[in-house]
């Protein structure tokens, strides 16, 4: 590779389900080369079996490894045997082993630098189960794969709007206990990170939603709210973090309150993707903060109903490429822009006469 | 009242919060009092405080008992104590007696037929709670006050959607618990029985949303839909009623799926209220279904925050009023229909001749 555009892994996901029909469809027009160079971890000929049933325009290159990659085609490296066979809109074991050797491959990709960032498209999470996939989902894999020092955090996000979760994929009668003061506050604190260097947002303002409806009615319905929440809250407030609430879900959602923050963190997963979705998931993205890497993935899943059909939107894998390259792009800025900070510079606050002090520290 | 237009008993709510102000704003128009004659169950006194704050120009009539009601002014019955003070925008215990005197006067009016239908106005939960009033809400309230045999379901409307909810004002982490093949039955019956009756459709499709992310995923994240929710659908199939689902309340709302169901049954207060309320809380309407009156309310609360400041929408309360009457309506042509059945008369499926058989029985 010759060019410097930002180099992005894809995985193939389920084969069964609509992942290679939006791949394939969003790599079908040209000007997307223009920002990045794709790389498929999947199988040509699973990809030719797509392309053709769907009679897609889409032209693609095997490669054997990364360096042969071409910047105007979509490159696909071959994970799996050439034996394996697709039935559209099945679960099967046979496409579950074949989405865990991409993601597999994809990784060692992303921790070798071979790739800039990672964008999966979507697994079935039934049949991907296995002795070394043990995870409800991605998100999880991710964050043990990638040995990273924080933990991840969901983020939904769409132009207007994003979404982190404070529990993900756990079953709902687990969801009270789960919310612990650590957590809450290790996922705000994530989220606001994120927003800073991820999404490029200064001083990014954090809408907290509450657990129990109606924000538990002070107590009547629902203690977390004071026991956990609210304290949680003022004591991010304290170490200089924007966050506020917790607003009950239905309200806030209802009275548009939430174009005034920059992020929302919901407790549980239908709380805060049910709204989301509601409101228009066409450019409906996830992402994967507190990773090494720039992972995104779009927000549907394997959708085996329409599967082989042609009828996919490749919308949102579409915007998961996009937003793959802006964040990798703020982090690199942010890394620039942090890169070797001069010393602050304090202006006395009871001082009238607005003259720089320049003995005071820096104690950032 | 000489003619035989629809009585709307409405109660003040609290009276700190919007309540005042959206009665009066729906009831300034003229051309509502076509429709219905109302009679808000509070005190004169009180809607004069707001509607001078507001400079509305509302006309209202004081009167001491529901036979003095006109048709074309808001009638206002007196229930309170002359001594009781507004505070805009806080809770005290003084505006929570006020709505439960308001509400038990209206409760009664419902009893002896003096109003046709109930509209009430919000109430704050926290305020209201006393020795008599120990529910977590106006549902709960009236369903022990209304003596039903069946049981209340709460269902959140507006034009094109209908959510009801399994459970309603509940902490969170009791939901899985409370959700049991019994209750579950008793709920879809009352949503197939009130979307027949109350609003007029033959044949009902329901929509039953997963309690669990990703409807649990085959198990692996929670198993309340393969115990309890799949079987009582199926159940519930075998017993004519058309129920779908479990969907994944996420996705359903994304697909636009709800689009071609009658009806959404949510698992839970958020699941369903937050994304009815995403797409739109404007036309909102709290149906409470399965009491033997007919009780709307709008779909907001209180709203301390802009309590008295004159921006309040009453175009949920309108909604309501008239959900009301449609509702009303419906019972009343229902109850028409079904008054002196015919036997059925069938056509023999297997003959082509199109010839009535006579001879068979009515099983239904």
């Amino acid at each position: 590779m010759s060019d410097n555009k930002i180099r992005i892994g894809i995985t193939q996901g389920d084969i069964n389900g609509i992942g290679y029909e939006v791949i394939l469809k969003t790599f079908a027009e040209p000007e997307i080369f223009e920002l990045c160079t794709p790389i498929v971890y999947g199988s040509p000929k699973l990809a030719a079996y797509h392309k053709k049933a769907l009679e897609l325009p889409t032209v693609y290159n095997a490669i054997e490894n990364e360096s042969e990659a071409q910047g105007d085609k979509l490159n696909i490296i071959n994970c799996n045997d050439d034996e394996v066979h697709i039935e559209l809109g099945t679960t099967t074991k046979e496409s579950g082993k074949a989405a865990f050797e991409a993601l597999e491959k994809a990784i060692a990709a992303c921790k070798e630098g071979k790739v800039d960032v990672l964008v999966t498209a979507p697994i079935n999470k039934d049949a991907i189960q296995s002795d070394s996939f043990d995870f409800p989902g991605h998100t999880e894999y991710l964050q043990q794969r990638m040995e990273n020092d924080e933990k991840a955090l969901m983020i939904l996000c769409s132009d207007e709007l994003r979404f982190a979760l404070v529990t993900s994929h756990i079953p709902l009668r687990n969801v009270a206990d789960a919310i612990t003061p650590e957590l809450l506050e290790e996922k705000i604190k994530l989220f606001n990170k994120s927003l800073k260097v991820d999404f490029n947002i200064n001083a990014p303002k954090i809408a907290v939603l509450a657990l129990n409806p109606h924000a538990g009615d002070n107590g009547l319905i629902g203690t977390e709210e004071q026991t956990v929440i609210k304290p949680t809250i003022e004591r991010m407030n304290q170490e200089g973090i924007l966050c506020y609430g917790p607003f009950p879900a239905d309200g806030f959602m209802g009275s548009c309150n939430y174009t005034r923050f920059d992020g929302i963190l919901a407790m549980y997963h239908d709380q805060g993707l049910a709204p989301m979705k509601a409101l228009g998931m066409d450019n409906g993205v996830n992402f994967t903060a507190g990773l090494s890497v720039v992972r995104t993935s779009p927000a549907h899943g394997v959708a085996y109903d329409i599967a082989g059909k042609g009828c996919a939107d490749e919308n949102s894998f579409r915007q998961a490429i996009y937003a793959a390259i802006d964040i990798y792009r703020n982090r690199k800025n942010d890394e620039y822009t942090h890169r070797n900070p001069l010393r602050k510079q304090y202006f006395e606050k009871r001082d009238d006469s607005n003259r720089l002090n320049l003995q005071q520290n820096d104690n950032d």
